[in-house]
């Protein structure tokens, strides 16, 4: 688990990420950023080679105010980080769809992260296995007391980079549609779809040793806001 | 919906997007590309505006060979696009958590499209509708039977772009943890924790006319490949 949500300062929106419309869906309060940061288990990360902007998936952890990204060594993404590509780092919890009785006022709910930063690669060892423990716990909290932690040697075949959770902004949209009024009396039903992630049973690997049983946090895996401490 | 998932053709992975590492993920014949674009709802668009890099959720829909994103025309992101930049679109559906006996193989499964090109502003009236009754129906098949749809007025005030789904690469990743042989008798749980989407009963809007009943796609939303036609 990336820390307590408290203690933390408000993300600084810099004027290249200060939202420029729609200014009331902005909430870079600290509280909003980490709860849109543990809840997600997907991030996207963004960054130009030169010539061409990527965008790819990454698994992560927060650990206070920083993010941890890893990957093996070679993978394309974290080296250009770890060069010193500026990254963009966008968190989107889908929560819901909104059906307007206009297709023009059509929207979703969601909550939003996008962080902006230089990665740095994480090179002390206590920090590696920090970082690696807290990508566990990301996962399924509790899971770094479980697993095999990385060996030495695993650590050597690890990318990790961290980036500092300072500048950015969040973004959240909620509640029903808001349709013009003269759309109002039209026989079109209007509302809100809402969504969220479940898991199904686990599915066991086969040829655990006896006696192995499903850890609860599998066995009753939830991924909700404020449920994982 | 966004037109059937065969006559198409398999996506060009260039030297950019060809994949460098786990070569058995690439997956980017048609139909699984189209599969992944037509169950996901939210997509992150990348683009840099010659410092920065953003990574930004949109809302899309495919209709055929062609991916459309829309927005107000002040959308940072959407005018950037419009004016050339070039883009990076990426849908990533999470399947599962794959949690291995030791930290080092942890990993998630997933099915991800990632597609590289340069978006062109739609100005025809006719695709312009035909984009905002995709856009509907994407997130609710047979929603763009029932909405309102835009009048020219809002089609004024909608930016709506359009990138050639032809270059770019899909990975999936599916099946539980690869552990190392010295690693199995370890009396670790490992397994797969399945994910999905589900969506809880709708919300009706405050004010609805008598006798607008919840349509279906509403009431029983579900978002699960192969049952969206």
């Amino acid at each position: 688990m990336g820390g307590g949500a408290t203690g933390g300062h408000a993300l600084e929106p810099s004027e290249r990420t200060a939202l420029r419309r729609k200014k009331e869906r902005g909430r870079s309060d600290w509280e909003t950023v980490c709860a849109v940061l543990d809840e997600g288990l997907v991030c996207h990360v963004g960054f130009h080679d030169g010539t061409t902007p990527y965008v790819v998936p990454m698994a992560y952890a927060r650990v206070d105010d920083t993010l941890y990204l890893h990957g093996a060594p070679a993978n394309r993404t974290l080296r250009a980080l770890a060069d010193g590509a500026e990254a963009c780092v966008t968190v989107t919890l889908l929560d819901g769809l909104v059906l307007a009785r206009s297709a023009f006022h059509h929207s979703m709910n969601y909550r939003s992260v996008m962080l902006l930063g230089t990665a740095e690669r994480v090179v002390d060892e206590a920090e590696q296995l920090a970082a690696s423990r807290a990508l566990l716990d990301h996962m399924a909290p509790g899971r770094s007391t479980d697993a095999r932690l990385p060996s030495p040697s695993e650590l050597r075949s690890t990318l990790i980079v961290r980036i500092p959770i300072t500048e950015g902004s969040a973004k959240v949209r909620t509640g029903g549609p808001i349709d013009d009024d003269e759309d109002l009396s039209l026989p079109v039903w209007a509302g809100v779809v809402p969504l969220r992630t479940v898991a199904d049973p686990p599915l066991s690997d086969e040829g655990l040793p006896d006696g192995v049983g499903v850890p609860d946090y599998a066995a009753r895996y939830r991924r909700a806001a404020g449920e994982r401490g």
